[in-house]
């Protein structure tokens, strides 16, 4: 064991998503069986600022492992983004005894822990804790695979009442910058159209293809937007404006950050964190940890930036060849 | 077997909800086993003015008791509501040798089907197809248990984020003039508050509700409200005026719609389906079919008409004390 | 309020189901709100005689509604069956200062507590919390609507394999003593026979039946059975003797028990929770709380006995006249 | 578009599984828009050789991507195997002006498929449809998220109640040779133990590790075994012969088949759906279609055999370790 680290702590950073008390469970496990205490901060960085902290045993994580959200919580904290506030966390994790951090949380909280690591040296991993699925480093992120069957879930059942109804239907899914969810159940639903931030969107050919479409007898019709790329109530008004034809809209919105996380996000949660106590262990530090093709995959916390999302042209041909 | 009745005629008509075809599968089995023909009318009363008909047999309901939907496709027709469409809509019947006509719908679609009884004297019978719970003379209607899931495990989902993320959600669910399925998923979920058509809301006692509730530590609140009550959107942006805390906003739309329907309302849709047939078959007419207290209740078409939902005050008080 | 009431305990007993939570949690606030103070015994019965006794406040129960089992876990006790055991299990009572109890359980758990009030006054109240739904008093147990639906959920997925790969499939769901939950699925999947404890089964109508079915072109079949009516493998091997057709079959046990609880449960142990403390808080006691025809009902605990299922005629016939 | 193809065919042969309908779709979708013309085969190689040929058009695979099965069935077929049956099978296909076939299946359909190909140079293309993710040349193949999926829900569900009653359960999940799907849920859901048929099993090592379990106050305890490594019912009975604990078990069987796939399987049927009938466009036969690295990946049918699967140690080690 390495001699300088005797208490690991855990934190959750940035929006929640399903997985992460996996991570924790991973993470707070995999740590007393090789001896060291672990410490959870609540709240983020916000929490570690105020000194909310908790011990952490094997009981502790007992059963979560299937639960969505994180029983450390999570939250966004303006004064860790000043340089004050990365000095004062350095300085309390040195007061309660906490030799090193495994934060969870998206690029933001990569940033962070990254200058945290830089600036004082202290031991510091990151672990993929995203739902938008857009981290260098990793083929996926922790709760993607859960969002995505979330709003597929959603649109499967506007399949339903789109297909006996005959109606126009939007369905805004998350995505602020990416358009990873959008795009998955895009084409896993066979929806029509996707609307998405990585491009520009064309009205007039949607319009066209829902009146080509309403000739060969198509009379429902499902386009998914992520949130980052236009608002479902606007898009409808729009359609319905353009085309004269009834459409409804629907905002699925945080019912895809919740839920109890899908079999390859508690197990990519599972291997990430124990991978990132090993690294402490080794006395490694500084890193994110991912999975690539299917195997553990270590690199600098400053590369772990954001990444486009993969084979959009691909999808896009897709979803129109076989709408 | 009634001497005058040789086919029966099948068709859903209003909103979609799931269950419908679990009934349109009992009415085509039971008819077929008393050696009835069976017709279906595509779209409604649109589709059955339009001449849309199917023939349906012991194959044509196979595996679809389970299925969200409904095979027959379901509409709304301004043409049904006139005089002259009614007059149209029994010549087409005859046309066809449909003899009786089994109508799933909510108290529009009844108040059309008494009509073309009363005037007529053409064989019809009324079935409970809405997920709004608000019909006289049955205590369920055939899918209002699905719809109430569907929106209870988007709210589970919101919960564990409102817990991770410690933030307001405004969740906007399916009633234009009936809070039946907000009251239910708002008890059921163990939201903060409920707005529902039937109360007036009061924005000042919410104010002082977060207030108090923040200060006793509770720094999530979900709010339920059904859309004939006010729009999910500007409730957040009020509340977030009013008490400077972030808020969100969820909006299920026609996800509540659709899905595979849940037991008790695939076995209400099959005992009021066979039902129906058997009171055709004996001759009695002008009739809507319902579950009452865990039997089958019979009242007049003309006297099927929207209900008040039950428990409300209970509920409220309930949802209030348990928060 | 009663005088004599200070403290409120509460434990569950026998077999766990869905929705115990959400009537802890209904139990625990509802009392709190009106200033009882409340405890948990961990175990049932036999947690209370081994003075496994915690302390629940308003945050024990937070966020428990939508949980499946129990937080305060259940068992079977063999020593609160003898006159000594209950005589203990008062003394513990009042040794703790908890001055009544509330019992979440089946017919079983409630003959104990009708023993403990009658021989010893002591202030108790039983809840209906077994997925058998076959106690008098009330017309649904908590947990029955659960246990069906995973039932029922699994079944659908069962029918999509027997349909794709055309084969005999048995089906073993719980049920010792009561056909409930066979009946309820059987009918709610369209399943081609059922086999409960209440009747006996005809091998030889069976072996007709799947004969026909055949002819007919019908080439899967699903077979429900209630555990206490037969074993799946035993009737499988034995369908698979007469007919040389190949079977499987599926013993689903324990699932039942798990999973969040749907609305109807949780609304149950909701209404009869508060119940339980309103009736404790006016000095009532010796009773059992259920809801019959949508209104809550009380009954003495001496009653509450074990009863019949509903309906088992009418669904029988409908399941062979749907088939 | 290749000279020679005018008409692709399709079918599905082995095991079911949730995907392959999405795949079909694909399949037909994509042919439809390059000018092929499609046919199904019912009942895989067997009802090819029955000539139970379908024609599928636009409409005929609409709606089909969420559910579960296969429109086309699925069959085994001993004639096939004979070199005469493959013979004849060439010749029907070919009198029924089916230029090349795609088929859906695991390793033993596609080495009928390769034999054909071999053989008679006819046309011929893989998709790897099998639950049980053992193919060469895919990373996974289509169904095997799904059949985790419903195991790790159905496990879920008895963590609830083995939390809350405290017992030992064992959970037999599909896998004859293969432990992939046994690893994933045994990982995934925390369970204590996997018993699978990669592995000799240890009983003297389970009992310790109950008895030690139990002493550090683990109570409740959950195995999951692959089919192919043992009976639940067998090791449940010697479970509690050996701890003298009270043991329960659970067949998942066939369960795992059906069910609405999830998103990944949808995504991989629909990408090598399409890849397929691209090969054939380009003249490319004899191949296996997959996905590697998220990448469309091609091998010659020859090579795709079964393969072990990932990362047993790394799991057994995890699962141990985070017990």
């Amino acid at each position: 064991m390495n001699s300088k680290i005797k208490t690991i702590g855990v934190l959750c950073s940035g929006g929640d998503g399903p997985g992460m008390n996996a991570a924790i469970r991973a993470v707070v496990r995999c740590a007393l069986s090789k001896k060291f205490e672990v410490r959870g901060f609540l709240r983020g960085y916000a929490g570690l600022l105020n000194e909310e902290i908790i011990e952490l045993n094997h009981r502790s994580v007992s059963g979560i492992i299937g639960h969505g959200g994180t029983i450390l919580k999570t939250a966004r904290s303006q004064e860790f983004r000043t340089p004050e506030g990365k000095k004062k966390a350095v300085e309390i994790l040195k007061k309660h005894g906490v030799d090193a951090l495994v934060v969870l949380g998206g690029d933001g909280s990569y940033r962070g822990a990254n200058e945290v690591f830089r600036q004082y040296g202290y031991p510091i991993i990151g672990l993929p804790g995203t739902i938008d699925n857009d981290i260098f480093g990793t083929d996926q992120t922790i709760g993607c695979h859960t969002a995505v069957h979330t709003a597929l879930e959603a649109i499967d059942k506007i399949r339903d009442t789109a297909q006996s109804m005959e109606r126009i239907f939007v369905i805004e899914v998350m995505g602020n910058k990416s358009g990873y969810i959008a795009s998955q159940v895009a084409l896993g639903s066979g929806a029509e159209e996707m609307i998405i931030p990585e491009r520009t969107f064309d009205f007039e050919a949607l319009y066209r293809d829902i009146k080509e479409g309403s000739k060969k007898g198509k009379l429902s019709f499902m386009i998914v937007v992520a949130e980052g790329a236009g608002k479902a109530e606007e898009i409808s008004a729009k359609v319905t404006e353009m085309t004269g034809l009834e459409s409804r809209y629907v905002v699925l919105g945080h019912v895809q950050r919740g839920g109890s996380p899908l079999a390859p996000d508690r197990i990519l949660a599972t291997r990430v964190g124990v991978a990132a106590v090993e690294l402490l262990e080794k006395g490694i530090y500084g890193k994110a940890v991912g999975v690539l093709q299917d195997e553990i995959h270590i690199i600098d916390l400053k590369n772990a930036v954001q990444r486009d999302i993969k084979h959009i042209d691909e999808y896009s041909r897709l979803i129109r060849m076989l709408a």
